[in-house]
């Protein structure tokens, strides 16, 4: 059971604050340094983009040898595509930071997200830590949020409450970006933290689960960022006894309110997708296995002309199925495909289902939220994946960008 | 040696003509008969997406059985997703046209074009028949490759002379829609005579491979229609020993002219894609096996924020970069990886190369025509793919259409 806490709830023992350290932006904050308690487990998972960013290496790095106590991110610019200065930068940051916490460097992870391609400006990040440290606070998760934010209109957090080891925990989360809908400012961030203590390994499971059904299964525009990121911090402040029993009620609780967070921050993204006006479910169900599932729900979502019909609110189904039969599924019946708008059925035995008519369909399509469902008719397997519209203002926002 | 034949070349021996059945579009042709001569040999290749259109079915059906006499096209109304009222639909054309001609239903091939998902209006179309049958004439090119368009601003022809068996052949194509841009006009056709007598299998390998590099080598949206198919008949009235030899010069001579003006078609195809202000190559470099380079080719082609910043004009080179990097190379060393805008190196060792400059990525960005080239730096395979921007008009224009 968990317990649904709005807009945020803060983490006993962990602390943060935030900057303006000018670095691409003015008369904002762009700079955020996130305190773990001595002890905290850490798990991440990031971006699989070859050109992965230069804090991404560092923070990978850095996980393997030692358990962190800082998270250091900034906004503005990705620090990506910057080869060997890249990774000088990144250092120097984490070194900056360390000698005026009195940590070590490995203990720090560094996080970007902004430009591609340009120099990080290492002096100013710098030069705005030491009043950055002096302010360090458990309720700055709001302005952290905000801190973090490129091109999103709306800072982004979600808190659950839940019972473990006879306690109350808390597990926060912010985030920051569209998933794949804004690689250009690279992109996805996603910090979780909780005051829960929990072993390292059961905490690595938890957030690759939670990520699985929630960041992975976003979509606006297929491009996968240089900067992606998701971390979950476990400070231990609330004296549990560490959780180490893989199926155990507490765990399950616990993992219960990960995924939660993470859904909510991921619909939160999709939801804010550059120009997106619709939030769209593609449900694949009775595949012969979840790839293919996948595959297909992967074909529509990224179909411009099934996401310029959504932003027209045209219930042209035809260019679904159009999208489903070019999915590569192995000998596809199409006589056994169906497709659904929410509830309506608009196509049975591969054609138009004889009971469909447009104006039930396009009172679906004129909604905000819609499910389309496509049944295979093969299997089993299932996949969702949560997507949006292609609108003008996506065009403009990419074009304009940087011009 | 192929000598270009501007606007077009009549293909003797091979009869067109057009009329206008109402069946979607109103005062303009939408209906187009060609007649081939007896003894012509076809070879065809067709969309693979799962959900093929009914025509699609009974054309391929029919080119197992019989050489073709007739090729029956309309624009207007794709007769996809229309499951066995399609098929019955497709028969009755081609039974139509067959009693009127003296000829066998199977020698007649059906191709359609239009709105998916709506049943043909069989009776406008037999009704326009006789009337196309009168008209027939080797002069009316020009004519049909204007009927078959829908939303093609402009018809697209290409034709190129060649000598063969010591006579002059010629080898005339057309084709409208834009590959994959417009699936929901359901989309791709192309229809290609010459009056040389070629064996048929050496006409189906021709015919293959220059569809490899010309219409399976564009790509706008990625979308695959229901209804692409692609024809070429050889008419044979030339009076040539029948080319059966794939050694032989005139072989080459011939496939040379077939590639050109398959080239040409789809070039046109692209050019006149939806809303596009910019053609734009997309050509990979010693990748370590084609399809991974047509892999790497198809994510930068397909990546709507490549797409957005080459409308914008604007080298962002960084969503090049991270398009590579996603594009699930095997073990990619990015420190190899070099990217130019037409001859301009703007990265090299897997970041902004040291001598570019932003001023100078702008002028070639600027460009109307631009070639994106990526060398993966393992091995010594290549890819070119054929693309456009991505506007507000693509946008537009398939948000508005049916609406």
């Amino acid at each position: 059971m968990t317990d649904h806490a709005k807009p945020y709830q803060p983490v006993p023992g962990i602390r943060l604050s935030t900057a303006a350290a000018g670095i691409r932006y003015q008369d904002r904050d762009d700079l955020v340094i996130m305190e773990l308690p001595a002890g905290t487990h850490c798990a991440a998972v990031f971006t699989r983009n070859a050109f992965c960013a230069a804090p991404v290496l560092v923070a990978k790095r850095h996980l393997t040898v030692a358990s962190p106590r800082y998270l250091l991110i900034n906004s503005g610019n990705a620090n990506a595509g910057t080869g060997e200065q890249g990774l000088a930068d990144a250092y120097a940051c984490c070194t900056s930071l360390a000698a005026q916490a009195g940590c070590r460097t490995d203990e720090v992870l560094p996080f970007s997200t902004g430009v591609i391609g340009e120099n990080l400006a290492v002096d100013k990040l710098v030069a705005a830590l030491p009043a950055a440290m002096e302010q360090l606070r458990e309720t700055a998760w709001p302005d952290a949020a905000q801190a973090i934010m490129t091109t999103d209109t709306v800072p982004k957090l979600a808190s659950r409450r839940f019972v473990a080891g006879g306690h109350t925990a808390v597990v926060s989360g912010m985030a920051k970006g569209a998933g794949m809908i804004r690689p250009d400012m690279a992109t996805m961030l996603a910090f979780i933290a909780t005051d829960l203590a929990v072993d390292r390994e059961l905490l690595e499971r938890c957030l690759r689960e939670a990520v699985k059904v929630s960041f992975n299964a976003i979509t606006v525009d297929g491009d996968t960022s240089t900067n992606d990121a998701c971390v979950i911090a476990a400070g231990g402040t609330l004296g549990n006894d560490p959780l180490d029993d893989l199926d155990s009620p507490d765990y399950a609780s616990f993992c219960t309110a990960v995924e939660e967070v993470c859904r909510e921050l991921a619909t939160a993204i999709v939801r804010d997708g550059e120009g997106a006006t619709k939030l769209v479910t593609v449900r694949i169900e009775d595949a012969r296995e979840p790839a293919e599932a996948r595959r297909v729900a992967d074909t529509i979502a990224h179909s411009p002309l099934v996401k310029t019909a959504l932003f027209a609110s045209d219930p042209n189904w035809g260019r679904i199925l159009a999208a489903v039969g070019r999915a590569d599924v192995d000998r596809l019946d199409i006589e056994a495909v169906r497709i659904w708008l929410d509830e309506l059925r608009v196509v049975s035995r591969g054609g138009r289902d004889p009971d469909y008519t447009e104006t039930e369909g396009r009172s679906v399509m004129e909604k905000k939220e819609i499910t389309i469902r496509v049944a295979l008719g093969r299997g089993e397997a299932t996949a969702d994946l949560l997507t949006c519209d292609l609108s003008y203002d996506y065009v403009r926002i990419n074009a304009e960008y940087r011009t």
